[in-house]
């Protein structure tokens, strides 16, 4: 069975739990703190980030999310991810990236220093004007689903790909921490809620991190 | 023909470049600032980064340096770099992400900030403490090149791969901007100097970034 080293607001494990659930894949949650800098983890991985995923039994290691999901794109047909021709493939590779960088590094990374770290490691008070900059950038990642949602039905094309994984879970990880107001975004919205009610998502929603609580519309399909 | 849209310090850039020279694709240079944010270049690339890859004729636009080696790795098929198993392309894929993103981050951005933007777009002077520091960093990851290279010839296995081309590219603007410290690294050097002389790299190694000069050793193929 594959182990995936990972914490709960981890927005890459997050991803790659999307992606092995359409796909069928079945794993083990291994909890893992990155910040903690633990010997054995970092011989896993010298980036000392998660996620990880590893299968002892077959004595592979699967290192960074975008290598985790090429590497299952390529070993399991079920629910293809990265599809279509070249050029569609390109665009849905230029979404993750997107998200997985400029989302992440606007507004996931800022939401998860303040009001994550600063909580659990450094027992501080968040900054409120980085959360107020975080929330702005996040309005204009929301306008971008907006504008794509209105000429496709999902974020790369006609058919969901890792883009609207990738998508979904930096969203999830910026909403449990409070950092979008989805007031005048409803394609985004909607585009959000049918994710929400996909048996892949469920798990998510239902777990918490530690003393860290969601906001009440956080797990809710129908908000 | 492809355009590429970048500068002669981007490191992403100059991934895409050794990439479409190795696999023998033609392309001309189109000189992109992206920190001056033009609305032209936000247009093609809403993420603000470069390297950007048009090609006007065919009406296709390639964004994103991993979406784009990918794009290439799919449709043409010589001098493959994403090669052998699937666990084989994970590993070289986990490799590119270590430069792509902890290099960069530790090495190649503060280096880049302090000794390119800080002249050429705010005209102040480095700062010693984040120099010091980007090439501390910089030592543990020619260290960990050092190890790969005393088991295995190439950074990724047997042959050379983009996982090469990757942290030729990081290294290479590092060291166009005085970052790295060779002392030590004998197989990193080793690794590194084959490279140099490799034609994909001798136009990276001639070109200039404004009034901003590298060391003496820095375009020397026997150094």
């Amino acid at each position: 069975m594959w182990q995936l080293y990972q914490f709960p607001l981890c927005p890459f494990s997050r991803k790659v739990r999307l992606l092995l659930s359409e796909k069928g894949v079945p794993y083990e949650l291994w909890r893992e703190n990155p910040w903690e800098g633990r010997d054995e983890f970092l011989n896993r991985n010298p980036a000392g980030r998660t996620p990880v995923l590893q299968d002892p039994a077959r004595g592979i290691t699967l290192v960074d999310s975008r290598a985790i999901c090429e590497y299952f794109e390529e070993t399991v047909d079920r629910s293809p991810m990265i599809n279509g021709t070249a050029a569609n493939r390109a665009e849905i590779r230029r979404l993750v990236a997107l998200f997985d960088e400029n989302f992440f590094g606007d507004v996931t990374a800022p939401m998860l220093h303040e009001r994550m770290k600063k909580r659990l490691i450094y027992r501080q008070s968040p900054d409120s004007r980085v959360l107020r900059e975080a929330m702005k950038l996040a309005h204009e990642h929301l306008y971008y689903i907006d504008h794509l949602i209105d000429h496709r039905p999902w974020l790369a094309g006609p058919t969901m790909s890792l883009a609207d994984l990738a998508a979904a879970a930096q969203i999830s990880v910026a909403d449990y921490l409070g950092g979008l107001d989805w007031t005048g975004h409803d394609q985004a919205r909607d585009w959000y809620a049918v994710f929400k009610s996909r048996p892949s998502f469920r798990p998510l929603l239902s777990e918490r991190m530690e003393v860290i609580q969601p906001p009440s519309h956080y797990a809710d399909v129908n908000a």
